[in-house]
């Protein structure tokens, strides 16, 4: 990883117990049941589905999250996440096409949203590579997206939002993952709702 | 929680992937094949358990450490962790006494070491709080002292430190743990070594 190069960023925001869902995740619940306060820092504070929440996102995480986003070129994301999101209201919120690896590609919607039905992970981190030339690629979850990426040695920065919260149940992101990884720890950006840690993977 | 008052303080160092020790921890392998760099921070870099490591603690993990250890008055551990730190030499490192949940209590070290044995969570947590008076309690680990004490509603703060690795492997902190807890962000210290994250419990 040199700097100007392009490089795979796996970025996910867990709780402090490792999972990325609370319970029964999905179109009908989001983030899950109780997996809402994952986000708080996405809102800026507590918020539900129907739109209600106060705040914008405070200038830590503001800090954070345009440091990130600002260097996307492309990326990828699992079918399940897009599932749950609702399809982040039907447009791609980060930079570029967001390839979504699926099986069922019937249902691919119209290029201008900004998403890209693919059959397979490897497929899909080709094309976002290609699609993001120079830039970064992301790597925007679910768990099953990430720990495929790790585990096929493709990711350079893995990024960890944890959250002030203990969810007891829900998807973990490192749920059968065996690796040895060495990180490196490169930047740490901290608010109320979340300690983002940016670390570097060793090779 | 109130400024002033005795707080029961759960604190231990955790990989990327909630693991608090690799595979095989105990007294042959210490915290366990691969473990040792848990505590890269503790040594202040890559250490042996032959007393190979070149550094001092760092100024950022000696704030956090000496921040903590000030407020100390006594505190319980697993005798699983003390048996793998090898009862840390013979002396307890802490302040005050350290007391040790065990059922075999019949080999119990010499008061003068700074250990006590005692038969239960419960109970040891009872005395530690009396050693302690007005100062803090600390729950040293292991996991499952940690997670006894979160789930019996006794930890006031949680202190996590994170280490830059994925284990794949070892002991989970949170192995097994289906409560819900809302936590409140206190405090981060960062140095290249972990992440320090203090937590109040939300009640």
């Amino acid at each position: 990883m040199s700097p100007g190069t392009s490089k795979v960023i796996a970025g996910i925001t867990t709780s402090v117990d490792g999972y990325i869902t609370g319970p029964d995740d999905g179109p009908e619940h989001g983030l899950g049941i109780g997996g809402e306060r994952l986000h708080n820092w996405v809102m800026g504070g507590p918020w539900t589905y129907d739109g209600e929440h106060a705040f914008a996102m405070s200038a830590e995480d503001r800090e954070f999250y345009d440091e990130f986003v600002a260097g996307i070129g492309s990326g990828l994301c699992g079918r399940g996440m897009y599932d749950a999101s609702g399809a982040w209201g039907g447009t791609n919120p980060f930079g570029g096409t967001l390839h979504v690896v699926t099986h069922r590609t019937e249902d691919a919607p119209d290029p201008s949203t900004g998403f890209r039905f693919v059959d397979g992970f490897e497929q899909a981190l080709a094309l976002a590579r290609e699609a993001a030339g120079e830039q970064d690629v992301a790597i925007a979850g679910g768990a099953d997206m990430i720990r495929q990426g790790l585990a096929g040695g493709h990711v350079d920065v893995l990024e960890i939002s944890t959250a002030p919260l203990i969810l007891g149940k829900g998807k973990r992101l490192f749920e059968g993952f065996e690796h040895d990884i060495d990180l490196e720890k490169v930047t740490v950006h901290s608010s109320q709702w979340a300690t983002h840690t940016t670390y570097a993977v060793k090779r």
